[in-house]
């Protein structure tokens, strides 16, 4: 059996009995019953999650994806190409937003090359990033599939196999991508697997004017119209319309789910990642947490479609895993009052009238 | 002049000069513009609030006031009011929520005896709280006003004192608040100062059920109609419908902002004295941060009368101060971002077309 498949197959629901049994703890904090309302869900979730009433949940990583998109021929970003190997050797060099953010959070970065257009060996030979390069960059969707079938597998297995590698130091993932015009790609797989259409799911991405969203919109409607991804079918949908670091990410989520490890998922990017991984293994979303609400319209309808409301929705679009790496202290926080706050009968006072 | 007096008149609006200067460098963070959104609006006001260009962000502290409230003989509470004290004593045995989250994020918590009814002595010995008691609890507000216009005052300075005392050692303030009852007058300021109605702003508390909600709201009608609080004088607002704590955490705003140190307000009873604050002098709103959105129906209206949007909405009502615990990650994590991450200039980095 293939990673990928063994993978899907080992993912199952969260736990039912760990969950009810921090459920019972978490009935009886010392505060007027559920007064941290969504901390206290958080924290019902990571009981499921882990399969554990006490889970573990101390050792946080983002696994932030890069790749490059054919697609950038169309004139859809308002950055060049360039931009993306040049923002790796900066999360590298620890100066960029996720760097930063992680650190506060006490969260590691883990920068995976999943094909980016550039030589980033030097990067690699120094230990500062991992390469998984599928290949320099997908073809332009535009004008047929942005991958093989097989390229698409073995992004996903990439993901999976960044996982498998890490999982025994970390208790909570996180997913971050980088890749210029990466949005056009996310915009397309969030119209095939929302079913809205691409004008309804795309957005300006790093700054697009009008005219420039209007292009970027038949853009898209060209690669679904020329590609026809099967909506029933994931991989079919990565393959066509996808991107190198969007399987990367998928895999990361399944990986993830298949060890019982919550995965915190990003913006808008991340969540396309999440719409495969859904497609492709329902069950994964049990182990999801939506670390926001990016500024990208299209992101609430695919939250809607994973069924997870975010954390945070504090008008973010820079992706690289920075809202996984700030929702990531709210995980942490939930961990934190379902093991240190007190009970009412430990603390000895008095409860609600009944 | 009295402290009251002397600390409104110290309060400036935010500095426009350093302010400026942050935003040149938002503007050129190794990011598309404004990627980060309120992130980067925060640190803009960060530099306003400190007049700091850079400003220092390092150390917080979180000013828990608690106190009792005579309305609680109406029947307004679910939980006994001998619950205030033992909140007291867990917030000094560090189990509480408010601990836990602050010491998650690096923040200090000082606790201060408003108003409590009963004796807190011990823990006053034992520095575990401070005692600026006004009284055992205010009066009951259905039958009179709750405190006179000079206790009003110097539950205001005793705010302010705590702040004096600390403010060479907090960058960062923050409030929270416990009082069994205390969303009654918080909900009777509320109305008068956002002209919304009782029935408008009043909500469950904690947990009751659609009868006792009824019953609350008459007893802040009947507290409105009896005492008549002058809606343009904040001063006569809080004597006749406020509370002790109220009063200390509106008195915590006013000398954080004449300090020039941003204060993160928590949530419904901290809004409540947000808006006393606001009433004596509007200019302190330049120093107000709202951690969160509660589940009390009238923070809304509260909040936009302050011109605030919160930070995080995660269906929180429980006080403390620990929404301002959860809101401190934010506000480090934008002044880490101003402070750490590269410019385009410093990582060289391709720009976007123009």
């Amino acid at each position: 059996m293939s990673l990928l498949d063994a993978t899907i197959k080992t993912i199952a629901p969260q736990n039912p009995a760990s969950r009810a049994q921090a459920m019972e703890r978490l009935n009886q904090l010392l505060m007027p019953h559920w007064a941290l309302g969504r901390l206290l869900d958080l924290a019902a979730d990571l009981a499921g999650m882990t399969g554990q009433a006490v889970p573990p949940i101390t050792r946080k990583t983002i696994i932030t994806m890069a790749g490059d998109h054919g697609v950038v021929a169309e004139g859809v970003s308002k950055f060049p190409q360039e931009v993306t190997p040049q923002m790796v050797a900066g999360f590298a060099s620890g100066k960029a937003g996720v760097n930063v953010l992680a650190k506060l959070n006490g969260v590691k970065v883990v920068v995976v090359d999943m094909g980016v257009v550039g030589d980033l060996s030097s990067l690699v030979a120094a230990g500062k990033i991992i390469s998984k390069k599928i290949a320099p960059g997908t073809q332009n969707m535009a004008q047929g599939p942005a991958m093989t079938r097989e390229q698409a597998i073995r992004s996903l297995e990439a993901g999976i196999d960044v996982v498998n590698t890490l999982a025994h130091e970390v208790d909570v993932f996180g997913t971050g991508d980088m890749g210029i015009g990466n949005t056009t790609p996310s915009a397309a797989i969030a119209s095939v697997l929302t079913g809205q259409t691409p004008a309804q799911v795309t957005g300006r991405g790093t700054g697009l004017d009008d005219a420039q969203l209007a292009h970027k919109v038949t853009v898209i409607e060209r690669s679904l119209s020329i590609n026809q991804p099967n909506p029933k079918d994931g991989l079919d949908v990565l393959a066509k319309v996808g991107g190198f670091e969007i399987g990367g990410i998928a895999g990361v989520i399944l990986g993830a789910a298949a060890k019982r490890k919550p995965v915190v998922v990003d913006g808008f990017i991340s969540t396309a990642g999440a719409l495969i991984a859904q497609s492709l293994c329902p069950a994964v979303t049990d182990y999801i947490i939506a670390a926001h609400r990016s500024v990208e319209p299209g992101h609430r309808a695919m939250q809607a479609q994973l069924g997870k409301e975010p954390l945070l929705d504090l008008n973010l679009r820079l992706g690289e895993g920075t809202g996984a790496a700030l929702a990531m202290n709210l995980v942490e926080a939930a961990f934190r009052v379902l093991t240190e706050v007190a009970t009412f009968g430990e603390a000895a006072v008095s409860g609600a009238d009944k």
